[in-house]
């Protein structure tokens, strides 16, 4: 109920991480922007461009010394917060050293190598959490490999799997996306020096040099041509993100329905004064599931945002580059917040082993019809053994009685032994190959996290 | 590039009103959540449910004695800020008055009757700059409603209208969305009482007539059955506000374009400090536009945040309602910045009216292509008229001519007398009557405002 | 799988009624934009503008003489459809009517025109569907209104409601978003008439008087000016259409869930050949909810789509306009196919009462955790209370006693009459209101459908 | 106005090419399934789980023989196209082999395997057009590498750049997102194949080499454990697909300004009967520009919907799953339309060079304000400089003087020759190694897609 949700006392500590916000804070941005100057200044020193002391200059004063309340009031005005930053840079330099500041650069060369410094922070603490996510469920699905529980699909018991299985689903959809951080940090981290057209011609012959030289300097990457209206790495990045908690909420979901009354098969682990009600004193909610699926319900909204800034006219757009600021910085604190969720889940989920047996009882045998229907099938022909088990089914559900009984006293099944399709150990057995495979693909993605 | 962009001291002040931060800041809904109690507890104590001196109790609690950093650690854990405020509220109440305090209620009932309360201050501040949105352009529209200038179609010179036409077109496409603000308060602004599952249990048969009392109380609209779950109230909000965006940012393309270096029609009123470029000393760039533009382009993804929570699960979601809570606020937040830009432009939109007589004759009468093609028709059919024009017209860009010579020498058009297709006057006069009957509409609108 | 989901032969019927699919075919599409141009014809006529046969002509004309894979053809080169619809429509008159038709008109009025009468379809459509629904759930609710049932919140059971009482909360979900089918109705069904930049200059002086009989003969609203680049209605239609399926998207979540193996309350009504799998013969899955829910997936892009098309520059845009066929029509699709099976849940869902009854049992008691807390906070205050009621909850989960019998081991709350707490009486009590006040509400809104 | 805008005879041309279309038409959606059904018989007759007649049998199959209609009849009710899809194959097999068909599968193995072959085909498509927009693109580039022109930022001339370098932006745009293409292609076109629940659990031990054989068979990707519901890949390749119709758009927004009346840079290349308008014959509307955002527009929503399907519960969601199939199959669609008209764009745009010329005198010198501001900082100082600058280009604004005449004027820069300030070749001279470069980095992709 924040204008800012993210960075409101009372809601940001519930969506963000602590040290995402830091990443993103006013005090980081004048920070990355100093620092931008500052390099940009000691490789234009290099090449004669810029006086020597330029670089420490820049680079000896305060972040402090800037008021956030005071930039901002000219941000309003100004349109992007470069240009305040840049004049407060001017009057805090000596007079001699501040005309040679900022020199051929653009505000959004400014911004975007800020944001790239940003980006790379940020990108590595997703990076330590998300691995630290993966451990925590390779972990467990190991401990769970065994045990057998119920498939589901459309909401309804399928065919029995194994909780280790669901468990190595979840970190696989996790990885795929993880796996792709390192190709994502190699776009969104670059410099971007173009000056106001994107040509940088108020460097002269030396453009691509100073350019290329920023990008070592501060560890970025460089570009062939100017990026200013070439975002596609910028909404790629919001995409990736999006899709990060598009994974966490598959995982998420599953949680909610697991943890149900009804199905009551894990619990978020028990953190004191978390998922009361104040209402219900014996409820334990989901919190942790809720705030996943709450980021990931809030973040394809802002992805729409930067495709649609792609669309950015001529050298610079009016409209389009400042609507990324209202997208990718949250995208940004969203996957913070719910990887720290995930987690916490990932490393404490509590699973409940008498009720995963206990539910795949419930269905009086019906969660292996489709292994009796094939079976059946090998005598009968598929259509057949499928007609076969749905009466059986139907006899079931009406008469309360077991699928193995139903089966037993029907004309079309004599002769046929059913037996190994009400045994558990072959969808136990199945699932093995399966969780090895994804976990030594976990265990690789874990070694690019490192 | 902050989490908050809203929030953020360097950019908040860009996008959104100092007026709206405030309405929507952690104090205020602290001071909504309280008044919401004291009104419970009021309401509760005239059937016999609460002790009389509950109210008072509460309502002579200083809100600054919550500490919105202390609530929002515990709101990390409990996934609700209403939690930990009902916990301190009891902390700050006597004992005895202490167990009486939130009864029957539950935390979404506080949370969304204090979001009511909000966004009737909101919508009184939409209200407001909507209103001046339209006085000013109706007065644009009325000062410029002779003065012919180029209409335009997929970015070309189509037929000539006025710039007051126009103005009316921007007034009347904002108007129609602040027609629908008086039922899209009547809707937003209703009292949540419903208890843990929406039944009011608590309260035994006094439920309804509590709610109905509540809602009367707090001067907000009540419901038939409660609206935990039943979101579409949400949604048409935050649809509506996108509406608004949009309808501003038609006007700001429109701006963009007018004030762009070679159509050159209008530019935006003069604000020192604004507009300049951190490297273009030159630049008067429409910043105005560009934030209401950036603002529209992030819009539309906080719609697809309510629509999706509409898909609420059961008594109450995991996850669903959270969302809300990212997508909500900020589009009021968003809507308050567009606005009072919108504002800027209504009120001092510059116009050049040498610019608007000089790019009438940039196309050497192509304009009047539509009109002469009519007369032409009378005598020639449609077909054969059309094809004359188009003939004529490849003459004037391939020659340099201009269309009326070239019709003029085309024998097709032989006899017939084309000097009134090239007159501006019946142009004029026929913008003149939809000037009329769009600010009567505007009007209209604006009465309903107040 | 196809490039055309909602007109696929192979998945069109699965998404969208058969009904819809002819509103918005090509044959229809065709059908309106003669009737528009007859329409016109005819006003014209009256004040002196074209001719009194030119009408009839028009009429006279088998729309089937209209080659749609032809004039698809020259639509892919002139961007529009309208351009060589209203050639061929030339080319089907007598030389002495041809000149006169289309007079003063541009494509987009015709387009826009001819798209409000299909909407008038379609939502006539909508709305009797809708009100089969509103009719279906209104029995239904009524049925089991005193059926005690879970009430659940974050996927947990949470305190008791009675079945009835949840679907008057679907009812009035729905019932909300199709009040606002007449207003949406009375702007989305309205006449374009603008000619090409919006004044309508070649009708001279007639121009506003010809735009309102036109909309008088075709029995849509007029506009005080050209709505050609004032696209809030396009948006607000859509916006709803998601509305509409989010609320039903509502009902599907819930039903899912309580058609799930382990809540097993309800089934979707059962149908030959629907909701089996190709692997699993005793599966039920709820096709219908799945359908929903696809659709409402869906939809929230679709508007995003049309609240970008409102910034539409100048007289008319390039691409905007465009983009709105891609989602329009699509949402009216998406809505029939969800309100279809929307219908079959209403008027076919089986209720399962004995799964009912066995769930309220599931959680040992801690269902009437709320309301044991509220009798204790009478003496204890609400703090103690709640506290009372978390350590005996504890016990319940650990212990698997009773929620009764671990209060009554418990020191502090000896002495406190707790049994009223278990009752379910009051819980299905508090119900009842507000199922009358919803279905009352249901039923005022049937009649505005009506 | 469509019900399926891409599939209709009317609308479907103008966004979609003909290839595209009959990659995800009816038809080739029947034959893919086929041969996923032919390639499992194949590999499971290898291990002995299918009898050696059966691919051959059902690889004779005349895919004719399936009566779309039907299947979509039948669809309706079932809610997969695969289950009538089986069934009817398997009436069209002989007795005996039957029984052995789609063993061990799902129904979502056959659609998602069916839909990566046709993938595979719509990607080769866009490749093929895809390198072409390059080539042309290229070309354009290196013919106008020289030519100078304004660049423009928030609307307004800004300095000057060359036609090439803007070409050379967009060219490096597009390729940049082409380039990912070999990647989305390994990540989209998998194999699925996990059977009810994902373990394939009814080949017993061989579920992991049959798998994997079916993927070299088909020759598509194999994955280490089931993706039923791991989407990550959907949605990467459906926010790709967006992003290239980003990339499509940048170009495209450049067109319309660079295309429209009062710039016109460029014309869209002419196409008989292209570009018209039913009332103006004069008109050159650039429709290839217009479709593709167009596209754009609608593209961001398609995205949404696939990010919002990644929450699939369990082994198999309600409703998710088709989601995707509302929207996957449209993106291709729309990106298929989008590149040819781009294509047209790349090899056909006309620049007029004088425009280009005659538009840098536009500001009276104004272009050149910051060469001017950087000469003078060296003497002055920056905020000097800047502020004279400033001083000067209001002197051009108001007296209609040239900057060169009122900087000369102006005592502050009294002896500072700035005649360089305002020659062109520096700023053409400065482009030319960006040039160089980003034609370097399309030549890369463009191998990359060959």
């Amino acid at each position: 109920m924040a204008l800012d949700p993210l960075g409101s006392a009372l809601t940001g500590p519930l969506f963000a991480t602590a040290a995402m916000r830091e990443v993103f804070s006013d005090g980081a941005c004048v920070v990355a922007m100093l620092r931008v100057e500052a390099a940009l200044a000691r490789v234009q020193a290099r090449v004669g461009l810029a006086p020597e002391p330029l670089a420490p200059a820049i680079e000896a004063i305060d972040p402090a010394r800037f008021d956030a309340a005071a930039l901002g009031a000219e941000t309003a005005l100004a349109g992007v917060p470069v240009i305040p930053f840049v004049k407060a840079l001017q009057r805090l330099l000596p007079p001699e050293l501040e005309p040679h500041v900022h020199k051929g650069a653009t505000s959004q060369d400014i911004a975007d190598t800020a944001l790239a410094l940003m980006q790379r922070d940020a990108l590595s603490l997703l990076a330590a959490d998300g691995s630290a996510v993966l451990a925590g469920l390779s972990a467990l699905a190991a401990r769970h490999r065994g045990e057998a529980c119920a498939g589901r699909s459309y909401g309804q018991q399928a065919a029995p799997v194994t909780f280790g299985f669901k468990v190595a689903v979840w970190a696989a959809g996790i990885a795929e996306v993880l796996a792709r951080l390192p190709e994502i940090r190699g776009r969104a981290c670059a410099v971007s020096l173009g000056g106001p057209v994107g040509t940088l011609a108020g460097l002269g012959d030396k453009g691509p040099a100073v350019a290329d030289a920023l990008a070592d300097e501060l560890g970025l990457a460089s570009s062939p041509i100017a990026w200013h209206v070439r975002r596609a790495r910028v909404a790629e990045t919001g995409a990736w993100l999006a899709t990060l908690l598009g994974a966490l909420a598959k995982l998420s979901v599953d949680v909610v329905d697991l943890a149900s009354t009804e199905v009551g098969e894990v619990a978020e682990p028990h953190v004191a004064g978390r998922g009361g009600s104040s209402a219900m004193p014996h409820k334990r909610n989901p919190i942790a599931a809720t705030v996943i699926l709450a980021a990931a319900g809030a973040a394809k909204g802002h992805v729409a945002t930067l495709l649609e800034s792609m669309a950015a006219g001529h050298e610079r757009p009016a409209g389009a580059w400042q609507a990324e600021w209202l997208a990718l910085p949250p995208l940004f604190g969203l996957a913070s917040g719910a990887l720290a969720e995930a987690r916490r889940l990932a490393e404490g989920l509590v699973v409940d082993r008498a009720r995963l047996a206990a539910n795949l009882g419930a269905t009086r045998g019906l969660l292996f019809a489709d292994a009796a229907a094939a079976r059946l099938a090998t005598s009968l022909g598929r259509a057949a053994a499928h007609a076969t088990v749905e009466r059986a089914a139907a006899r079931v559900r009406s008469d309360g009685t077991t699928l193995a009984a139903a089966l037993a006293a029907d004309a079309a099944a004599e002769g046929i032994d059913l037996a190994p399709a009400f045994d558990l150990a072959p969808a136990v057995a199945a699932a093995q190959p399966w969780i090895d495979r994804a976990l030594a693909e976990v265990a690789r993605v874990r070694a690019l996290l490192a």
